[in-house]
């Protein structure tokens, strides 16, 4: 152990909220240089967020040295960059287990703590969950404080924008951080991103309206007669005096932009918001990734992580096979090639969907809308009325956001438009918020939309194949992580509303969807062992249903096994078990194997498919329980 | 037949697109007012969109005169306000079926129609959808006209927002025509809304820059050397002459406001708009329900309309009993009185969800956020994290936009938000936008989601009261119209998860959602005729299923059918289907009666019923066919 390495530490004495206001002001940078240094120990151990969590530890420690928890309140946008604020609450112990199995949470998690205030995991929440709680105060003639702090991102969301014209009619205080750091996860997009960036770097921004008033002072010809003839002039010259008239044309007041690693300008500013009887955006700029040089960086890279050596940053893990994500990336690509009319739309993930390809290939015909799902998804409704083929890439979870979008512009105007689902099914460390094991409930009872499903690589080459040439909308559902590449010999060409039969036997049929034929192929196995027969189906098209095969398989099948991942309620096996009644053929059983209609928590995915009885022992053991029972 | 009716009118000359040009400049006025007439005349015989169309009559009459058909592009947001677009595109002859089964839709419609470019029903959707078009014409290097057409209300809705955010990078021509009647279906609200205010009603936002400058130049103190001094200094200055921040500060280019009923100004500065290489915002300002006085004075209650007698105004059809939205009403003030921890939030329409009670009662209590379904959700969340118990009013229709919200904020963080969804199931002249069809489907798999459906008047409040005192999210569904009195005397308590046993014998157990009890009571009834016995069961609890009755059912009934006003995919019959399957019954059958997964058109709500086949006739026929298959 080095001799550096005994000394007493800050964050020793950081064991409980509001310890950090123990910590003398000149000691604030060593305090958050330990932290970073914590933070990049451990993730570089566990994973996780890394950039975003490293760009807000001074803001973190100056929300902390101006709150006092648990009565005041922040809500976290999105949710990943809470790390800090969790060391700073008595939960620094818990890191060894963060993003594990029953561990410490990569979000906020009101379980956890009563220093968290929401939940959260998808952005654009957290004002819109903050101005409740106001009210509620408000209500309550209560004078606790209430922070919600998002992302310029998340601004980028619509529902952002809901909450903010509403916050403008409040006539008591909320503080809006807007943590700007020109991303999203990737970049940040649109007419308010050029905006945010005048006021983060034109000279004349410098946040406080006397400055302003010396600038123009002094500019040849104007003065400080005419400054202060204007500023009296107070209705005409409002939009003079303040640069943000973009907050304050919705109500809100403007304090900005303040140096967002700079604690004690922020506290300054914080004190200056809370005296404010509206609803204050406070705009600080902060450095995603800052104080580990190759977050700064990268900083998309540094996004999200798995473990990783800190020297090199190079994950520690063995390179595993290629990912469905990649095998999506490089078969748009190819399409791409030969049919120009094919665009691509992502809602500010180029990297982690694997269209980042695609915009190098083909800049014109790519789309960053930043992070606003009902835009892309009308947005392409507009595009694929133009003539075009759209393929909207966004993972299972987000989409959610889209599902009225979905019905109303794409699936009604029933025009072709791809979406290409990724991170379907559990994925894993994120957690609840996080898991795609609701896309085949909220997609597949909508009229006119394709839902399909690959078994593997190659299939999932083909399904996007076939999207491309299907004139309709239609979606493929595909799970995070190493494309399977197994099962390439039973490849049948893909038919409207077909599902393939991979082996054929009797008695028993196993209806595996996507993700989930792996699975059943051992399932399979484990049955033969057991002296049973099954075949083997690769359902392909959850909607429409294969009602064809259904019916051909009644006549030597009676034991239907289905095995989706996705929650049960109003999934695949709800939607064959109704057929099978519809059909009516007595003495036929169906097993339908899905998700438990619950949340799942964070942890590896395999660890979660053992828990959820979603792995192959697990369900061959239910089979035989529930065969065995009748 | 009056000397006046006899003479040649302008409308005559109007038989298809574009013949609008044929018209002299002096007889525009002329032309609005047949065409108000007319407008009038229609609607109060078939019933429709009133206020807003004739808000509108100018407006569409300039965009037609600017615009060429079927080349250039409308998309109108929201869409019931195209009935002069619907007149000027040789549609005129229809509009005696307007609403009606298999007549005109109240709605653009692609088929009805090329001049039409996309089905609009929900708002909001316009920007993004013409932003699709815009890109399309680019990429195919065409030169047509794109114009999106939306209400100030629609601005309340985030993903205009999020549309904005990306038309701000635009470098090709867009007009977005916001039309400013100062209303959503009612009031409109936020910071936004007083912002827009103040561009229509100050003196200094006359529009054009030079205005602007013309009165700074006269303002004392500062005078034309110091304006051109300004004027060159550009960027400091840019604020000073532009008033419409907003909109600037995204990218986009403002102009207005122009009078929305002077066809000449607006097609002035149609003119103008099209020559920007930019997405321009025309600030066009109309009075909703001008020329008909009523309609002026009420604008909400002339909004929509059912048949009524032009000169009083009142309605042709006799009152009819109650209506579900009016019990809902008296009973949550009822329970508010004594309760004061419930609050009430709408998005848009206190009126249609009957909330404008409570909002006399409990201002204090009472939120309008506009037309936001996404913000009220997790606004809610937040007000129940508060400590209140929040009531959110809102259409199965719109609620669809705001699944991701109902799934992030309420569920998973488990919170105590009453959803009260009004316009469940068919809901008739809207048409194939405004069915509110699928709510079991989007909402009966989200864990934790209690989903609830009154079969009568006192159960609807005695559901209320139920989720008032239920300590987590729950949702209660009910139909449009009038509600069911009878079935009064089989009330039972409301107990977590059960169903209500109306009738028990044996064989056939009828199971029955909300709206479909008292259909079931008539399908019941048709098969004592047919000499079967029936077990008829208010299901009450859609989500947690009622297995505990199943099982019992399950003793001495072989036939379940299931009977919903929903569609069949993810509805509650596949999961009693599923259900029945785990139990292993063998001998059991399962009828599913629901909603054909489709979309359902405009026509009655009876006329609808028949032909989906979900009145009683149509489903005993359906049963009798099926047991005398089988």
């Amino acid at each position: 152990m080095k001799e550096v390495d005994r000394l007493p530490k800050l964050l020793d004495y950081i064991n409980q909220a509001n310890d950090i206001k123990k910590i003398r002001m000149q000691d604030y940078p060593k305090l958050a240089e330990e932290i970073r240094s914590f933070l990049i120990s451990h993730i570089s151990k566990t994973g996780g967020h890394l950039a975003s969590n490293l760009g807000v530890v001074e803001l973190s420690m100056a929300l902390h040295l101006f709150l006092s928890f648990p009565k005041d309140k922040i809500i976290w946008d999105v949710g990943h960059q809470a790390y800090t604020h969790k060391l700073l609450t008595g939960r620094k112990e818990m890191f060894a287990t963060l993003r594990q199995l029953d561990g410490l949470s990569g979000f906020p998690k009101c379980e956890e703590s009563n220093c968290d205030s929401f939940d959260t995991g998808h952005s654009s929440t957290a004002i819109s969950a903050a101005l409740g709680l106001v009210k509620a105060r408000e209500l309550n003639n209560e004078n606790h404080k209430v922070v919600a702090v998002l992302g310029d991102g998340a601004l980028t969301g619509g529902m952002a924008f809901e909450a903010l014209n509403n916050a403008g009619r409040l006539k008591s205080n909320m503080m809006i951080v807007l943590n700007d750091n020109n991303m999203s996860i990737s970049e940040n997009v649109g007419g308010l991103a050029n905006y945010l960036a005048k006021l983060r770097t034109n000279n004349k921004y410098t946040g406080f309206k006397e400055n302003l008033e010396n600038t123009l002072t002094q500019m040849p010809g104007i003065g400080k007669t005419v400054v202060d003839k204007l500023k009296r002039s107070k209705d005409a010259i409002k939009y003079f005096m303040l640069p943000s008239m973009f907050f304050e044309d919705m109500g809100l007041t403007y304090i900005g932009p303040i140096d967002g690693h700079n604690i004690n300008h922020m506290i300054t500013a914080f004190r200056a918001a809370a005296k404010v009887q509206k609803a204050v955006v406070v705009h600080v700029i902060t450095k995603k990734g800052k104080g580990y040089p190759l977050a700064e960086k990268y900083p998309s890279k540094f996004h999200g992580v798995d473990a990783f050596d800190v020297t090199s940053g190079k994950a520690v893990k063995e390179e595993k096979g290629i990912s469905y994500t990649k095998v999506f990336s490089d078969a748009l690509v190819r399409i791409a090639e030969k049919n120009d009319k094919v665009v691509a739309i992502t809602a500010a993930m180029p990297y982690g969907t694997g269209l980042s390809d695609f915009k190098k290939r083909f800049p014109s015909r790519f789309f960053d809308v930043g992070i606003a799902e009902q835009h892309a998804v009308t947005y392409a409704a507009g595009l694929a009325m133009g003539g075009f083929k759209p393929v909207v890439a966004i993972y299972s979870t987000f989409l959610q956001r889209a599902y009225d979008q979905i019905i109303h512009d794409v699936c009604i105007n029933n025009l072709p438009v791809v979406f290409m689902i990724d991170r379907a099914g559990v994925t894993g460390r994120d957690g609840k918020t996080h898991q795609g094991i609701f896309d085949l409930s909220y997609l597949s009872h909508i009229p006119n939309l394709v839902v399909l499903a690959p078994k593997n690589k190659l299939e999932l080459e083909e399904m996007l194949s076939y999207s491309i040439s299907y004139n309709g909308p239609i979606a493929i559902r595909y799970p995070k992580g190493e494309a399977y590449l197994g099962l390439d010999e039973y490849q049948a060409p893909i038919e409207y509303g077909q599902s393939e039969i991979i082996k054929e036997e009797a008695e028993i049929a196993l209806l595996a969807v996507g993700s989930m034929v792996k699975t059943a192929e051992k399932v399979k196995n484990g049955l033969k062992q057991m002296g049973k027969k099954a075949s083997l189906i690769n359902v392909r098209f959850i909607s429409p249903l294969d009602t064809k095969l259904l019916d051909r398989l009644s006549e030597n099948h009676s034991i239907f096994i289905t095995i989706e991942e996705n929650v049960r309620s109003g999934g695949y096996g709800q939607k064959v078990s109704d057929y099978l009644h519809e059909m009516n053929r007595p003495n036929s059983r169906h097993i339908n194997i899905s998700i438990p209609d619950m949340y799942i928590e964070h942890g590896g995915v395999s660890e979660l498919h053992k828990r959820i009885g979603l792995d192959a022992d697990s369900i061959l053991e239910r089979i035989k329980y529930l065969l065995n029972e009748s």
